[in-house]
């Protein structure tokens, strides 16, 4: 173990190999180079990268107020008691008025915080104007990176997330509870993707039994499949319905490994990754180039009063900006 | 009224003057032109663009199931009777499996499918890659130019929605349902916006009280603002509180009209799309220029071999494609 000082004063290379290591304040203090964007982070997750794929990465995602936090924990004791080393990462876009009330939530998996075989980590939006997942990323390989066992990416969405990171776990978990009624007629709808695992939490509810019915219902209107999504029930506070959760999460990796799509996912994803970074460098690059140029408060107030319209003016601002020579 | 082969046939010109006249199939037209991605389509959005910015924008969002196609339709209906012209443009981001059960919604607007008053258009998500929202835009757009009095929006989305069109809107409706209980926790937590009018449609269920509560009680939670947001009961399939929407929907646009609000959000607006345009099309630049590129494939091979971090490979594209200096 490192003193909090020392990690602060070491190179990128020496925090590279206390990270692969397994230190983690090594790994905290990557994270954050990686959150503010600091070229040093970058480095660090080109230095590592050749160590990460190791993990097995759990996304789960669900409306907010399942108890996603509170499933989580209770995961994360069963792997402990297992011997499994385990990282959670908490992409939190809620606005600032609110985030006292999400940071309560997450203080659900604090029972794990004086475990040195847990991190946890968590990362907001704002201010990140679009490179939140791409920072996301960033982090969970530099988990990966560090040795942990276990990955577990936890998002708040409905429908159509903004934060795509979840697409870039090999097994994605969608969390529910009885009166989940917006996601079930977003599965049905079609504007919600089909999870891997779908778990009904609060299952003391009365209403379970009719939610887990309505699940089943929609996805057997869905096309036939290799993995049949299962549908279990838990009661996360009081650990019901966990051993079973990490048995199917085990048997669907194992599954997707004999298959071969972990291998086809994580390609489609990387690829997917490295257009979105550059696509961010891109818009980034432009912005630089466009900041204080006079010309181009003229152009946008030409399309406010109607003069030019946004398609015209964005074609002039590409050609004001040039940014294809930008970083 | 034009025959469909005229306006087959004639240039973009000559189509502009007959949308600006308020021809129903040369603004079909224009908008499959848009859709298209077709040149002159922006062509066109170009010519027409001077005469934006008259009707009044609504937004109608929520989950799927809570009955907006319906809710629309009767507003629809009580706009007609005043004489006022109208233009529904839906966004689909459904997958194709499901594509006819929102179509099948959306024949509840077909009442009025035989009024030359309303112009009713859907635009789907596929193969548009990020490029929906601004065709959207465009789109609607066309539908001001034609001179419609009143354009509604229309999106499906929980929480976070990829389709921001909504965002244009100068005033948005949330429309919810007893049982919206996911929407009402994504509003608490932070995670959806809150609109600037909500609706609790299918209001003859006995949860309605209950839900109409639930939604005051978070508004009550979130920052004081110069409006107070409504909450309003409706059951469109019988035509109740649809008068008392269109007047709220008065009422609001009064307001931002009166405090300068609506100047300022269009602004802001106007401004996105510019930035976003100019994104998607640096992206585009960008894929044009790799199509074909064998070194970008061996990059990519390396990413997914773990020999080259995606950030590297993000770096190493953008150098070989220099989409700068593209469209």
């Amino acid at each position: 173990m490192t003193t909090a000082e020392d990690s602060r004063e070491e190179g990128p290379s020496s925090l590279a190999q206390r990270l692969l290591a397994g230190d983690r304040r090594a790994l905290a203090r990557a994270i954050t180079l990686v959150e503010n964007d600091d070229p040093a982070g970058w480095e660090l997750v080109r230095e590592v990268y050749p160590s990460t794929g190791r993990a097995a990465v759990v996304g789960f995602t669900g409306p907010p107020g399942v108890g996603k936090s509170t499933l989580m924990g209770a995961l994360v004791s069963h792997e402990r008691a297992l011997g499994r080393s385990v990282a959670v990462l908490s992409i939190d876009p809620s606005s600032p008025f609110t985030r006292g009330a999400l940071l309560g939530d997450r203080i659900r998996l604090a029972d794990h915080f004086l475990d040195p075989g847990v991190f946890i980590r968590s990362m907001a939006n704002r201010g990140a104007l679009g490179g939140l997942s791409e920072a996301a990323l960033q982090a969970a390989l530099l988990m990966d990176a560090a040795g942990r066992d276990l990955v577990l990416l936890e998002t708040v969405g409905v429908g159509q997330a903004e934060v795509d990171i979840i697409d870039h776990a090999d097994t994605v978990v969608l969390v529910l509870m009885p009166g989940s009624g917006d996601s079930i007629q977003a599965l049905k709808a079609g504007v919600m993707e089909i999870p891997d695992v779908i778990v009904v939490n609060k299952s003391d509810h009365p209403m379970t039994d009719t939610m887990v019915r309505e699940i089943r219902a929609v996805l057997a209107l869905g096309p036939r499949a290799d993995w049949q999504v299962p549908v279990l029930r838990t009661e996360a506070l009081r650990g019901e319905g966990i051993a079973e959760l990490a048995q199917t999460l085990a048997s669907h990796r194992a599954e997707i490994e004999a298959q071969g799509t972990l291998a086809e996912r994580r390609r489609r994803n990387l690829l997917n990754e490295v257009m979105a970074i550059a696509t961010q460098r891109l818009r980034r690059g432009l912005e630089d180039a466009l900041r204080g140029d006079e010309g181009v408060r003229e152009l946008l107030d030409a399309v406010v009063a109607r003069r030019l319209d946004p398609a015209s003016a964005a074609a002039e601002i590409l050609a004001r900006a040039d940014p294809g020579h930008g970083p």
